[in-house]
């Protein structure tokens, strides 16, 4: 099958392998072309813009950064949707906004165009070993029609519902670990303060009613004090940001989650924004004096 | 061997019923005394003080509720260190404050006594299966020679290090569940007011970087609204509260903590104290209208 791909970024570039090797033909856009070297090299097509991607393939399938970016590759001048063309589902695969997956949905709709949002979870090694979760809203039959292809990419495949729900279930995702990881840096900070052996502390307390894959696959990184990016700081300060806003929008407020945001913007002012998500322990250490 | 017990609530008398099982004759205390009953009857010993059951057994078990209860049971009038006599070992299996358990065990010290603090996690669940976490603090040789007893209570059993280490490391226990389950809770909020199937959503990032027991666990109970408790509202209350005391003390901030501490203040008030941990649920929801 003809498949556009647009955003070779390292999450990007993992899964659009995934979908070449297995044998489909690839047409590429990347901000940065050097990024889709390796794939071009493989059979892909370059392409000079987003809509001369969704010129070329049936399916197409963006994996940018920032919901400014989705605005841009979908909405912008010269944008998927800038003109009506030969592409008959768009599938963006970027953590964005809810809000932003159902505008696309409608503009998407009024050129003849299925959509799906459908972000995903499990970071540079999932989708390196196409075991990524993938959670998809949209329409049932185009989800249907995309399965096999999210196939190649992920392990965990859902449906969620309509237009939005795959970006608000990856919200959840995201508030889900906000919780956590804070849990896991006070946990680790009080431990090294009251004299404990922290990896004993994580060996136990990691296997029973407080364990978590945080506190188990993070916890030993920030042991070591190693804060190599899993999952970007300013990937999650963005991810808060958007759960923030629409929740404010249907009227929720969240006191954990606005509370992790604040002290996730102190790790990024702190000059760490490209540091691990575990980095969050580097800001509650310092607010501590140490 | 001659074993104290006392504190024979849901916890402490499925542990109880361990060490008798496995043939160690018990001393019992408690202060609502027909929650003995079924020990007693399989022949077990009442004492009416706890100062009697150290006169009677080598190694004194205690399992009770609040801090102020562990104070009374060693250190009140009719308390186990009130008089020098023949119990070699006191054991506190109370979650309660690490302070506590160093001036406990300098008291017992005087009298000649060892002691651990070795708190469990696993609930009563774990008590009846024999499957609790046993974090241990206090002299190591004194924890080697009461390890075999442990061992007929939990199964996953940690020598954490010096008196107060066992409640150091529960607190750290708790800290990471604080974080943990305000995370469950907002996602799930989140989840339902999006209008998405908040079960279905558990499903997918219940198996990726945002699993926890907790999601997994509490998460389909608040699904379902059970809020029947696996661990107490006001025990947890009880739990951070110590935490928040200690940290301070030791000279640390933990706003994430203070904050679960300060929501589940409000469960509590809104007369939910005797429901599960799982209740926060229900102060979220009425702060956002629900």
């Amino acid at each position: 099958m003809k498949i556009g791909w647009i955003g070779t970024g390292i999450m990007g570039r993992s899964m659009a392998s995934h979908v070449q090797k297995a044998g489909h033909e690839l047409y590429l856009y990347n901000r940065t072309k050097s990024k889709a070297d390796d794939l071009i090299r493989r059979g892909g097509t370059w392409c000079d813009t987003p809509v001369d991607v969704a010129g070329n393939a049936s399916i197409v399938f963006t994996m940018v950064g920032f919901p400014y970016d989705v605005e841009e590759v979908y909405l912008g001048e010269k944008g998927i949707l800038s003109i009506k063309n030969t592409c008959r589902i768009v599938v963006d695969m970027t953590t964005s906004k809810p809000s932003l997956a159902k505008t696309i949905a409608d503009v998407a709709s009024e050129r003849g165009i299925a959509s799906l949002d459908a972000p995903v979870s499990g970071g540079d090694i999932g989708a390196r070993d196409a075991t990524l979760a993938i959670m998809a809203g949209g329409d049932e039959k185009t989800y249907d029609e995309v399965l096999p292809l999210f196939q190649l990419m992920g392990k965990t495949i859902s449906y969620m519902g309509t237009a939005g729900a795959g970006q608000h279930t990856k919200m959840c995702n995201q508030i889900l670990i906000a919780g956590t990881i804070i849990g896991v840096c006070e946990s680790l900070l009080y431990a090294g303060r009251a004299g404990l052996d922290e990896q004993s502390v994580i060996n136990i307390i990691g296997k029973g009613a407080a364990s978590s894959w945080s506190i188990n696959n993070l916890g030993p990184r920030i042991v070591q004090g190693n804060y190599d990016p899993g999952f970007f700081v300013e990937h999650f300060i963005k991810d808060m940001g958007i759960a923030l806003q629409e929740a404010e929008a249907i009227g929720l407020s969240l006191p954990g989650l606005a509370l992790v945001h604040q002290l996730y913007v102190a790790v990024k002012a702190q000059g760490h924004g490209r540091m691990g998500t575990q980095a969050l322990m580097l800001a509650l250490k310092k607010m501590n004096g140490e």
